[in-house]
């Protein structure tokens, strides 16, 4: 059930039946030479789709735009500050919230999300801590879709090393999956692994600014060789994530 | 040309054309008893695209939340505070104009949205208007689709008073035709026409707050018979506007 | 009435026969070749002192700035941030909605203050419709003087097309009247109608930035001939809008 | 030498004299029993209009409304917060400062004012002391009428300890110089001595919270008769302080 | 007692015996040739420190960052915006007062803190005043240890006017007396006196920006003669604040 | 060498030889029944302290304020807003980045700091990656103690289990070992593993509301039990952890 595509009543029924919702958040940033701009959206996106055609869930508009500063001497790139996106993910909250929703479950495709989310998390709970009255704050979790066990060793056991970091061929080929019309050619890519401190050091894309980073990585890759994406192993990745996804949505939503 | 859809690659050539881009920009509130959450979003959306398929235009993402916090009260309704969508059009445009992009067409599908991105476009400017050294300023536009001449002719002349404010047959139709699927079912829309002031001191969407709007429009409709609404009305109506649309963002394009 | 010359115990009286206030809201900005920097805050404040010598209203202070970027490169122009006045006129009307104030009318000079103070008004809704509790927001309400129809008509029977978009004849007749000692002299200005797309595509003082703006409109008029304003005129034009106001005024107290 | 008075072209040749501005600057608060809400802005607007009759200075806008919430719970009081005066100090001086302007004197009428000024001032500063570039800060200054030595001075010698903190006659007394029509009568006021340990831990205005401040000052004086104000020691004080402040205003131009 | 060395335990108690508490807050700047860059911040917890062992109190974590953007020029300083500190210590006063705190005593070894602490204090307040329920605002003072009539004529007759304005002997003392191994030689120091007039008008670090303020004052010092500090003058000094802070602090619990 | 006990002279020096500088970074919260409120300002503290003693590096004022809001129902907790954080962060680095630093290692005491710090990190950069003109950002990096391999391994070799996720045994043990005479007993703490989905879903802090969270973890532990620390096991702790942390800093100066 998509939140866009129904009627208010809809909403208003389905609140007795769960006070739950699912929201993808991704980015709009350069993802390679052959990689969507819009990848990290497009892979929360349509894994929340898919969960949504198996359970009885509700999927919320997507935020499609996420910090991405590092990637802005690409064109196409387009950055919130992590203000912004706590600002956002404020409303987005609270809004629903209001209205009788309790658990949200942002579905992530961006590594840069997660600090703002998190942020954002932690200044929605302060509103209701300092608050004197008794009151419970909604619940808010972050789970990005390549930290699901299978989904993880699945995207390894498929390109190996060459997973690398951005512009990965497991995103690349969930792309491919949901948009086969708009495959991208890509031929002599040159790999090289990324090193293991690398990875480690600016995990959750703790990268430095834009103008060092393209340097670094003139065609967009981290690490990466997704000229080896196929849309078949996009569909393999994306019906494991969803599996996936429902069950630890479903425990988020029992938890205490 | 969807950014979402393009590499970095094919932006930095597309800026060799053209320094324009459109933005469809709407909301995710209640749109009476049959109307889509969505609706706002889904018609700019929609008629950017089919414009796109037209001229060589590039197609940024869809902003999908917007000021709609009178609808509070109707569950499904995610609000943007106005701050909040003003810091989400500057990082939007900043980000690009950095690159090179410097006409930024905003289609609107909901008149909420207006004063909080003129208030954003007054922001960015006047980050130029204080600079000491010489240097021009990125120009922003924003339109509703209602607002092209013949569109709204055409839909007047459809619905006439029937027409309304909020949850409007003509786009209500339009959403028809892009989503099919999602087409709802409504009877026995009780209809009474909306005083001409109402229209005119609420223009803009210029609404009090949740729990008084909702009291005055129960079923979330204002001045408006949505039953009407007919997918090939909606697909008449998208063409029209995807038609002026285009001639006024070359206009746009051209200026001075 | 005017709120700045009463003491505060004739305040709390005056509430007990009204909840309501007017609130005169301009600008600092150049105004061409003879029109006084002060224009818009001096249009709106005397049209609503005029008011006020006929019916028991209150006159809040006028809010003499705004947003006015896109004069910055004309010396003597003072700009708010459009956030700033956000902020302002939040304080403005949350400071009095505690003491019963229940309906702000906002008396408007300066049409780039229109998207600011919307953006407000929605902003301060926004706090009532997300509380959990039964609360009623006070109402706010922006009209521009030239927006009244009886005051519309007057002025473009005085001065027809040469009425322009900014630094009016109408309006510098109205300073003309109110500072006597202050009217400038001006000769052969050089008149121009400007395109109606223009007048069309800024409404709402939707400008640029500032230095583009200048080069535009060197002399600092946009289509008008100001040597044509006189006194006398300026007289009959601040009468008209005084008694309009009364009548929207009265409106608005009784809506609901 | 009024700016809102003023076309922008006399202040381009202005700005060629000099490169300096007064701004008054109070507040829209009780004044107690017989005093007007708008004292503390009426007062130093008087007093640099009466400068300005004197010397060739230029008068901007005055800012009417400063942070007062301890009066809040007195009907007819507006409070800004601190960070909204920081803010519009902000953006005043930054408008004009790009135009030429560098000095920018504050004449002062309400204690509340002074924390908040001196704050906008460092954001003002720190934003010239980040910079890598040489550049030099426009210099801001606020000075409070009753802190001129002799204005001081007369006004204990006219009303001794009833002088006060707050509705004073002194403030009373020029209010009713300036607006005659508006003098209030009051009888009858029980005058009880402040401690002076009160007055010094409340100096520039900070007090407590409004219900308190209501429930201590029911009647909104702080340790001031304001029933022996007479205009015609108003104008004394006036003509007092507005040479001094020329004196000092002077200095300040000189400075360095 | 140290809120940092304390349980939440023995915290829980302490209210039950008192609701106040004492921060201090410093700043992290050049003090010229000898002085150190935290000797702000190392005077007041000296102080409180040691009162703390003579009265049963709680001294809660220093505040060792203040707004300094005049001194940015002098590398070391570290500068918070004054809206940052302002942030700080509403955070910090709104955390504890939702536990029981009701008395803030904020004991202050940095003039530049004193606007923005001063500007918290009224953002803090306004909170409460504008509930329509009743409640009561914490309540906060802040006092520079130099602000102490004894402590005041101490430093005075063991300098004299060498005390200067900043990087004064007595502050340098006193941080002397706290980390001996931290005496730094100085030698030759070129004094001469201040104009009273320019302590006068920049009283409350009320400075220009970094670069004119390390021109006007090369070395980092203000009038004073940083030399002839003396660790056991610091000792006097510091135990004679500490005495005066006790009595103060005592008062202003008691008070109403 | 600490910043806050050099002159603003050493500090010039030290510029000549490195352009690094190390932060460290914790927070003031309840830790169980027998930790320090100051715990984690203390651990990296110290960390720091003993590492500069073996290497010309400078250490910046600790952070001791981090966002705590799930611990504000235990006396004693200050809790920073996110954003509150994410300003002292940026005015922190923005002020040493305009005097030369180069690279910010902050050292971590507290999982709830890190989203907050890497929010901060990606609004410093922006401010560089949207700057037309070539120019490179400082460099910042956030490293918790106990993410350091050595320093992990011990702690679990001490504490196996029991080291637990807050008022773990191995930060009390270390802020035993730095403030001997303030080590509290405590007995008959009641352990119970907490499970490794409660560990893996909230790291980073990521907890709920303070209400929740003291209901959940009612003296304040979590699955830790820290009646195991004995001072000297901190100090080897703290060794290990000292030299580790040169080793990472080395690394990241060498950096590119």
């Amino acid at each position: 059930m998509q939140l866009h595509l129904s009627t208010w009543k809809e909403i208003e029924e389905y609140l007795l039946r769960s006070r739950g919702i699912i929201i993808p958040i991704g980015s709009t940033e350069q993802h390679g030479p052959n990689g969507l701009i819009g990848t990290d959206s497009i892979c929360p996106t349509a894994i929340a789709g898919k969960a949504s055609l198996e359970m009885d869930i509700l999927v919320g508009p997507a935020l499609t735009l996420g910090p991405a500063q590092f990637n802005l001497k690409f064109p196409g790139t387009i950055s919130l500050r992590p203000s912004t996106l706590i600002s956002v993910v404020e409303d987005y909250v609270l809004s629903l919230a209001g209205q009788g929703f309790e658990r949200f479950y942002f579905l992530n495709g961006h590594g840069g999300n997660i600090a703002a989310a998190r942020a954002a998390f932690q200044e929605i709970y302060t509103k209701y801590s300092l608050r004197a009255e008794e009151s419970s704050s909604p619940r808010c979790r972050i789970m990005s879709w390549w930290e699901y066990p299978k989904t993880n060793s699945l995207r390894l056991s498929m390109y190996g090393e060459k997973e690398g970091m951005h512009a990965t061929p497991s995103e690349v080929a969930m792309a491919q999956y949901v948009y086969p019309e708009h495959i991208k050619e890509v031929r002599n890519v040159e790999w090289k692994p990324v090193p293991s401190e690398y990875l480690n050091s600016h995990k959750g894309d703790d990268h430095f600014d834009a103008e060092q980073h393209r340097r670094s990585h003139p065609d967009g890759r981290i690490g990466s060789d997704p000229s080896l994406a196929k849309p078949e192993e996009g569909q393999q990745l994306l019906e494991t994530a969803a599996a996936e996804m429902l069950e630890d949505y479903k425990k988020f939503l029992e938890e205490e």
